[in-house]
């Protein structure tokens, strides 16, 4: 495959701060030859996710992205040749790749390279049936196990797992309040995506704005943001609450290690009887069919609606990576590089 | 029962900071008729627990302790006279009580007054097969799950429920590290209450002693000092992790509802798929006999001692109550007033 040229995006330096596309660089070269057990795998959709930003930076539950090599990715893309056993050309497959063209890939650890049945949609599989779904999926019900009546919080509740969060909370007869940063995604959630109230954390006093919509304290808490949001909630949980420690964009561009605004209130865990929990989906992975069988039930049905912003062009990587951390996305975060054959 | 004397101490002002004898007011009247449902009990032994700290700052579970009414305790009483139904002359009671001598009660509420089996130790029901006791009991066995190899981490080990939660880890298998303050304390740990190993937080460099300790993380945590030991556990901790919230007497001592030092690095309950959790012993209640029942088995086999601290005399009960508050007890703070008849 040496004549396919491959455009790839090297992580060039540990970020500070908000990711810059100064810690991308650009790069174009060939592809190596397969080895036996490893497969070529042609890059479609490329997920854009806040643990990337943990990869960047230090060594997580997974090593740091070596600097100077290829950014790392989840994706969905389609073999173009294979010498691992069970993958043949044109199977479409979904796993940890890059910001590249073309990946070459062994396929093993964690986030395996997975196929997908032939014919699935790229960008379904990589927002609400993939991962991200998933990732709403037991943090809301393993984790967060609501309870019907209940009062549900989510933040960060337009966005890729959160909106989907809100959405099972209310299947499961919740009363949903999502947190999110301006009016449009603040009427997108209470207007289609089935949230009781909003909050908007960039114009509201969130701490005012959540004593008022949850008079009876929040029984589960489904945190994207972590900061002064998880704080203020903490402060107002009620007895025996469930805080699902799902990420905490406002606190991944502070420097490693740091976290700027630590939760003061967690007192309130002991107070009120309650816990807070974190969770990593691959720890799930045994109940992905179960979860992605609901999923697609409550799909069909409208309850569950996927929400995807889609930038294109393998180019607008850096800046696409960035739109998640700056808040700009509305719904899961992908860029598409190419369709399937 | 006007003729008789009641010397008390009234809570003269809401502390700041660690308490101060200043902020009890010592008062001397008589004691009221009994109404219907009340009974007159005589103190014998006063609990001093770090959630006093709690009562007389703010409403908390319970209410804050009114300005200028007598400080509230738990307490061992014998019942002098009684008009409440199921209880007589001489039964041995247990539950909420002041720094008095007598206390008139109905019984009700939170630390409802329960009766103890005649010839009941006084000193014992107030520590191990008190509230104290069970307090680890539950905080370990329900809400740590230890299991056997893991490793449990306790501070405050030398203390009243620190020490028993550690026995109880060793009890189910658990490595157990304790954590106090002192070569005193950290001796008696490793050579009479049965831990592996004790680090002196006050002479130690605590990270690296617990990172030496436990070379493969932190299985549970029970915490009962907050601040910056809870930081550096959870930057330790071990996939899978449980860390129980007990206590925080290290920050009971700050301003009204604020924590100086909160967990910066509680995301690695994220990264570790580990939770946090806090309870209240009184959840348990329906659970008191067969926890009782396991704690006396226990202590008849010398798998878990008593350690008490005890001081005499009303006159000392500022002074006692400082006492738990700058790490002086050893083992369960008590002062006793009187034996029973």
């Amino acid at each position: 495959m040496a004549e396919l040229k491959n455009r790839r995006w090297l992580l060039a330096m540990r970020p500070e701060g908000i990711v810059k596309e100064s810690d991308f660089r650009w790069s174009e070269t060939g592809v190596p030859p397969l080895k036996d057990g490893q497969m070529l795998v042609r890059n479609l959709v490329l997920s854009f996710d806040p643990t990337q930003r943990g990869w960047m930076s230090m060594d997580t539950y997974m090593p740091a992205i070596p600097l100077g090599q290829v950014m790392r990715a989840l994706a969905v893309g389609q073999v173009v040749e294979s010498r691992k056993p069970g993958f043949v050309k044109d199977d479409l497959v979904q796993g940890l790749c890059g910001w590249e063209d073309y990946t070459v890939t062994d396929g093993q650890g964690l986030f395996s390279m997975q196929k997908l049945p032939a014919g699935t949609d790229p960008l379904l599989a990589s927002s609400v049936l993939g991962l991200t779904g998933l990732t709403a999926y037991f943090g809301t019900l393993a984790v967060g196990c609501p309870k019907p009546g209940e009062t549900f919080v989510v933040s960060g509740a337009a966005g890729a797992t959160g909106s989907v969060a809100g959405m099972i909370a209310k299947i499961k007869g919740c009363r949903v309040i999502g947190i999110a940063g301006g009016a449009e995604k603040c009427s997108w959630l209470t207007k289609e995506a089935g949230c009781d109230a909003a909050i908007d954390y960039k114009h509201e006093d969130v701490g005012e704005a959540l004593s008022r919509c949850c008079p009876k304290g929040i029984d589960v808490y489904f945190d994207n943001v972590g900061g002064e949001i998880l704080d203020l909630v903490l402060g107002r949980i009620a007895n025996g609450a469930r805080v699902v420690l799902c990420g905490a964009i406002s606190q991944y561009s502070e420097p490693a290690g740091v976290t700027s605004y630590p939760p003061r209130n967690y007192f309130n865990l002991v107070l009120r009887s309650a816990r807070m929990e974190g969770f990593l989906v691959l720890h799930f992975a045994h109940r992905y069919p179960e979860a992605i069988a609901d999923l697609k039930e409550w799909l069909a049905e409208g309850k569950v609606r996927n929400k995807i912003d889609v930038q294109h062009n393998l180019e607008n990587a850096p800046r696409t990576i960035i739109r998640l951390f700056i808040g700009a996305n509305f719904g899961k975060q992908l860029l598409k590089l190419a369709d399937p054959r």
